[in-house]
């Protein structure tokens, strides 16, 4: 039987995308891909077992209305600024689908989010990286750097950096680019303030938001995007007809509709963030300033050491070893517990 | 506030796929969308029941280890020749992703699964119509007609028609079509035989089954894809990296898992189709032979008409209005008591 390539050009060559590790023991704390330490809201559970599971036989509600009513009342708009996607990285396949190809480029940054750059490479289309400044910001040539391409999409919170670019650098983005802009709010529940209202200042603004961080949903797969109708109506035409399933759906729904127990986990997520941040400064690690659900810090040591031997007292992290992260490991904000263990582990490994 | 398309050409002004209604009454006799009337296999409630919500804080195994193993041994083939999907239409974009382009046709059959002709739009992609011939079968000169393009979608049996093409007919493509051929078999389990084993013969040749129809669980999205380990391999790049939810993962491995209820489903199924069928011809309509979960046919009266008559009834089944489908309608077989109801109606209709 001979194999012959008929993908497209660059497919075979290229790497694709790695996700972070998803080790199947239990016996290791694991703060490299930003899950949260709590469980889903008690609501989840109880819509688990109330869901009578003859409704799997038929197809779910293609788009989602009653949580695009929901979210959009939420955040003030209506249900037609918003489309719900199978994770974000559905919405931002969507996205790259929608609006990049061969001759039209997409722009990020580097550092950001790894995944972009990939989605570019998968979609033929060139992508144009513009370095952050040495403190990870915004140059200020940022839109003649940017200029050609016609989607833009921006991490805000950046990841890995963990930073918050000014909303002002933000605006002056959205209002310059002659393109769409994404804004990549996977993190922002975390931060002090977002972009939502900037939909209804600029028609070229797209927000994505995730329940994989915040709501301790990764697991489900659910994330939506925000935006003008004429976006959202284009965007619907190219998504797979039913990507969000009925139990995605159902669930979604009743995290959505516990705000409280939302907040609380925010709320503790943060405080265990300044706790571990000011532990590691203890230990001479370098700590970015984070509005995140991680850090993003510098070891007093060799980061890829240090990355090493972490995961040899199986605690794992992420090492990221391109050229402007190598010398930085991005540490999950776990658990008080966990994050203590994280402490005594790297006084262990420092004091070696 | 200003809105300027920046979509790639031909976004805007294409239509976009329109999957059948779900209606959201429950007083409706649903036979529009090839749903099962049975629930899904008790284990699948089961492991609803005995899943721990907390797991959904992590994200899934991005590729469905455990699915994978399962459905190649059931299936003569290893892990790395299986990909799994959130739903078919999953799979089939990241198909067409994969293997065609501006530069790269696709080709289908008409009538065929409209689908097909949707994601080759969606890509910017040409597509190559090929017409059946007057029974809906294969044309002899079906590769001089699908020469050029890069991917070529079969549905067997095809939607909606509901005949299965001759192996043979199959296996002369396979050999001959320059390019992956895609055999679509969302309806096989339905039907007296599959292609199964042309994947261990051909290297281009991907089949794609879904848990939609015969696994009663259309809600949970789960599909998958057998081929060449370098096809697979490719199309791991291409899909995002956690498509498949950890619940639907779950379940998808407890319906797996109950290989005797599946039977007993399909086979009464394939018999509620016979009594359906011969139903109907006592009514005089026409039925083309189905080997699938639908039954293709030509009412004695005007079929829009009789389609929309059956609306009034509260009984919905599906209407194509294209020149090659516009006298027959798509009648998925129901539960004893359904396909009853419809007949009864039928009569009604028939009658006034």
């Amino acid at each position: 039987m001979n194999y012959t390539s008929y993908f497209r050009p660059g497919i075979d060559a290229m790497e694709g995308y790695t996700p972070g590790e998803q080790p199947k023991t239990m016996d290791i704390i694991k703060l490299n891909t930003n899950e949260s330490p709590f469980p889903p809201a008690p609501g989840v559970k109880q819509a688990l077992l109330d869901f009578e599971t003859v409704r799997l036989r038929r197809y779910p509600d293609p788009v989602s209305s009653v949580l695009r009513e929901e979210i959009a009342a939420m955040n003030g708009y209506g249900p037609e600024n918003i489309i719900t996607g199978n994770g974000s990285d559905d919405l931002l396949t969507i996205l790259t689908r929608c609006f990049t190809d061969e001759h039209r480029a997409m722009a990020c940054f580097d550092p950001s989010y790894s995944l972009y750059p990939t989605l570019a490479n998968l979609q033929g289309a060139p992508c144009i990286r513009i370095p952050l400044t040495d403190d990870f910001d915004i140059p200020d040539d940022v839109l003649e750097q940017a200029a050609g391409a016609n989607l833009f999409f921006i991490a805000r919170p950046n990841a890995p950096t963990g930073n918050l670019f000014a909303k002002a650098k933000m605006e002056r983005i959205c209002a310059g680019f002659k393109g769409i802009v994404v804004i990549d709010e996977a993190y922002a529940d975390f931060s002090r303030d977002n972009c939502m209202e900037l939909v209804k200042k600029y028609a070229n603004v797209v927000i994505t938001r995730t329940f994989s961080k915040s709501r301790s949903l990764a697991g489900l797969r659910f994330a939506f995007a925000v935006a003008h109708p004429k976006i959202i109506e284009g965007m619907m035409k190219m998504k797979d007809s039913y990507n969000v399933s009925m139990l995605t759906q159902v669930l979604a729904l009743a995290s959505l509709r516990d705000p409280g127990y939302f907040e609380k986990c925010v709320n503790e997520i943060k405080a265990n963030r300044e706790v571990l941040a000011e532990g590691l400064r203890k230990l001479s690690f370098e700590i970015l300033p984070s509005e995140t659900n991680f850090l993003f810090v510098r070891p007093p040591k060799n980061a890829k050491k240090y990355f090493e031997d972490l995961k040899l007292k199986n605690i794992v992290v992420r090492y990221f070893p391109m050229a402007r992260t190598c010398n930085y490991v991005r540490i999950t904000v776990g658990s008080a517990a966990e994050n203590a263990a994280l402490l005594k582990a790297t006084e262990e490994i420092l004091s070696c």
